[in-house]
């Protein structure tokens, strides 16, 4: 299968290096790949000439416009024509490559997105999703900043989107979804959280709706799609991030405390090390931004080779799981459903 | 110093016999103290008889209602005059103890808390408040469910109790404030969020706010105090049980995966032992309800006799810090603070 996948090679903290060092990782992962990389040319030849194999695969594109990580959305929109990260999305529009991955500022890489690739039809806003570890074994969460406010609609649509994402993309047959909040019973949470609950079981939609899950079932993998605004979304996702550190700190302390505690570390290295793989963030890294004309995936802005070469893992399976048609499919088959959604938005 | 506490003695998944239990692990570690106990005689008296110590220092107040676990805060109040939980809180308002712990309902303890005791003047709202560990030592956080919609004022209102709580009843001399928040950046989050910063730069108060943190930092320990909305709080929360969980899961899992690392663990398991005790979620155990007339500690319904010992420990170090005048003379000092503050509120 052709993989044209465009990257924004100057976009993170460790970019172009990083960048590239992802693509060449990647490259050896998928036979037949190619990239287009923007950015510094006079940065990335000398990178790039490191590695023959990626060389030959590799169109490099000079831009000297870079969006940085301090830029707010509204600079990034004026320099977007002519950055890294704005051609790289300009790419995917004019069907050169098939998925952009940056691992620039998330604000402005939404922001561009849309203005390049336009929110799909039938979709009010697009969210950040990410694949996240469960005690089970994996679940997809959205919203995870873009939208700080959402109302019932958002959500709803959030929901279709995670579920699509779960079946096409991780295989999953009968995906369940569920609405973070703190409580199971009906009269708990925000208006607009029962209220998109309502709306789920109203409009019997042909998914798996499990009502609502709270923040501690979420990680005993209670449903494979869980669904919050953008704030929510964001504060449980950095604290699972925090909590994580927070035990790997007092997990090495306690090896590192006595002679006898660092000779058992020795003896159950192997099996530790499992663990830290089945949770480590890279494992993670690439947040799909759900909802354009388009796959566009977000890199931690500090993640490392391998972490970025995940983040073209997840493009390339958002393409071979053939998601931008399965969701625009999705959308159609469940054609008069939007009616009622737009009538009840109104009324919410 | 005379210690009088109210126990719920049927609150809880393990009532009454982890309540009694509890008691008497707090009887060994705080000398001279008194409990008044309210529920079933039938049930507590046997119980009590058990541990002759404890018997000498308790007394039984007899009632045969419930507040369940599954009652609505509206049912609750019907049943309240004459509950284990609605009797123990007015053991407090009418001075026969200095403070109550219940395992029962959190919302039946808040709404019948309210009702008995009333909001402290100065305070519009209370919250629910619990100490967290972090990777430097502690913080408080609050509120973690008591509002699930918040206003800029209720956020300042928390800063300030929770300031107090962490001077007076965990000791430290400046404890510094952050609010909750999906980015450092001024303009990132929600309307409210922002303005309860603006808010609290403005009015001067003689308290270390540090701005925003984000999820991931309250765990390295950026701040004493965190504030944030009881839905965002209680996401955090349950995240942070759910993640500590899953990651408990995988370690036990992993030291049993090989004869190697079986013995690893046994070798390690005394610096390992230190770790799950300190993150011990029994150890956190009691939920302070704060901006009352009155000590009221919320334990944790599924948790054992140590957890409730805990609980039963957090209502002691409030009355010994005295907690409820500090916070009443707090609010005195910073007077005419208020004044700008409600002006804010009708305009936000």
């Amino acid at each position: 299968m052709r993989l044209m996948i465009a990257l924004d090679g100057m976009g993170g903290d460790g970019a172009p290096e990083v960048v590239v060092k992802g693509a060449n990782m990647a490259r050896s992962r998928y036979p037949g790949i190619h990239f287009h990389i923007y950015g510094n040319e006079a940065l990335l030849k000398p990178l790039l000439a490191r590695f023959p194999k990626l060389a030959r695969c590799t169109s490099i594109h000079h831009t000297d416009v870079v969006v940085s990580s301090e830029d707010k959305p509204s600079q990034a929109l004026r320099k977007a024509r002519d950055s890294s990260m704005g051609l790289a999305i300009d790419a995917v529009r004019d069907n050169i490559a098939q998925g952009v991955v940056s691992a620039g500022n998330t604000g402005a890489l939404m922001a561009l997105a849309k203005i390049a690739l336009r929110t799909m039809t039938g979709i009010s806003r697009p969210a950040i999703a990410t694949m996240l570890p469960t005690s089970r074994s994996e679940c997809v969460m959205l919203d995870l900043g873009a939208n700080i406010q959402c109302d019932a609609r958002n959500l709803v649509e959030f929901a279709i989107m995670g579920e699509v994402f779960s079946r096409t993309v991780l295989g999953r047959t009968k995906p369940t979804i569920g609405l973070l909040n703190v409580g199971e019973e009906e009269l708990k949470g925000h208006e607009y959280v029962r209220q998109a609950a309502s709306l789920l079981r109203e409009l019997a939609l042909p998914i798996e709706f499990r009502g609502f899950v709270e923040g501690d079932a979420v990680w005993a993998g209670a449903v494979d799609v869980v669904v919050t605004d953008g704030f929510t979304g964001n504060i449980a996702l950095k604290t699972a991030e925090g909590i994580a550190k927070m035990y790997s700190g007092f997990m090495r302390t306690a090896f590192e405390s006595t002679i006898l505690s660092r000779l058992g570390y020795l003896l159950s290295r192997g099996a530790i090390g499992k663990v830290r793989s089945r949770v480590d963030p890279r494992r993670y890294n690439g947040a799909m931004l759900l909802g354009l004309n388009g796959i566009v995936i977000k890199s931690h802005g500090g993640t490392d080779a391998f972490g970025f070469a995940n983040a073209i893992g997840v493009a390339v399976d958002m393409i071979r799981g053939g998601f931008s048609n399965r969701i625009a499919e999705e959308f159609q088959r469940i054609g008069d459903f939007a009616a009622p959604l737009q009538k009840a938005a109104v009324s919410g």
